[in-house]
């Protein structure tokens, strides 16, 4: 059944009046009248069974069949990343990680980031469409952070922070646990520095390795989100 | 320092003539000179360390001034992915997969396919793209299997197919063993047919799952490329 995404509901409520523009693509792109059904979903894990009453090509009206609450997934990991210099290759990430599970993710600035500006609002969009392309029910919870000072005070079960001086750095899957909050920071395009590594690990920040292979950092973030997702498979 | 690729070098060869698109690239964009340094890659593994001795705008010669041969990574591991509709969304599996890291790749098309053709051209330049962005020396080898057959046919020690048929499919993880040559079958949007998933059994594939979510074709061949590379996590 078709999806589509509208956060101001609630599962009280009997009738909806869809935004406009969904109500020109349902009434005439899809060409959906009245009595057929489609799904809403609010981002906080409500997935809405609902009738078309008024098919309306500015304010379609809907009534609600029924209301079912889908359990959150993921909602334990929480990724911090650097935005990387171009715009796409962030999204993608974003898209991915909504795809594989994240509950959380902050996109910070540090020294080494060659973008300095991000649009929560486009970003909230793009991770709407992942989240109706995968049927996820739940938004993950998506935050700039001011400074990264701010980063480090996030609070967390188990806190890393994906930096590798060595070769003998051990890899995050060896250090996760079941069952925790857990939070991993990933840097820009030029590696986080020596001195924000410190202050990472003086913030109780583990040092840790997403493997042995060199990653572009959108690649990093997809590979963090899925080792965190495997920790069941311990 | 700058790497550029030419595939039809080899370690005897003291001097090379650049390719029109590297030279001009190399004279008239990056304005390099005579006596400055630069990276060949051949994707067979061999890094030539050269010297520009005729900044030539199409003709560009360098001297090899030596010749490293790196070890190959991941060579052990085989995907087999349906391709997306869409040619961006393949592209980036593409990408990913060998930063990541991965020997092999066939392309084959399945029953639920919505696209039936492949350009190998454009997909080994973007591979080559990808290897030089991630410092990778060798070329994964991608093939266009003619049929799903073709595919089934293809040796490995063990030999995995994405499909869930219930809650209770292993986890690609867990079936996974060090040192073997593996090849993983990824399905397209559609998934594979159950006749195709039979098939697959009766040609020795196991049937696995690659975690608890729904996830896009491109996005489960990346997933698979990571779990593959964590086998000595295990």
């Amino acid at each position: 059944m078709r999806l589509f995404y509208h956060k101001d509901i609630n599962p009280d409520q009997n009738e909806v009046t869809l935004t406009s523009e969904d109500s020109k693509h349902i009434v005439r792109v899809l060409r959906m009248q009245n009595s057929e059904q489609l799904h809403l979903m609010d981002g906080r894990g409500n997935r809405y069974t609902c009738t078309i009453i008024d098919a309306h090509q500015k304010k379609c009206k809907v009534k609600v069949d029924g209301v079912e609450t889908l359990p959150p997934t993921a909602s334990h990991i929480h990724i911090g990343i650097a935005p990387t210099k171009n715009m796409d290759r962030i999204e993608f990430f974003l898209e991915k990680a909504i795809e594989i599970g994240v509950g959380k993710i902050t996109f910070f600035y540090s020294k080494h980031s060659e973008r300095k500006q991000l649009k929560l609002d486009r970003l909230e969009r793009i991770a709407v469409s992942a989240m109706k392309q995968s049927r996820k029910f739940w938004t993950p919870e998506l935050t700039i952070a001011s400074s990264f000072k701010e980063t480090l005070a996030i609070e967390a079960d188990q806190k890393f922070i994906a930096y590798v001086p060595t070769d003998a750095t051990e890899n995050l899957f060896q250090k996760i646990e079941k069952d925790q909050n857990i939070l991993v920071l990933v840097g820009p395009e030029g590696g986080f520095s020596e001195e924000e590594a410190e202050l990472a690990k003086e913030n109780s920040f583990e040092w840790v390795s997403l493997g042995k292979e060199r990653l572009r950092t959108e690649t990093a973030g997809i590979v963090t989100a899925q080792i965190l997702n495997m920790v069941d498979l311990k």
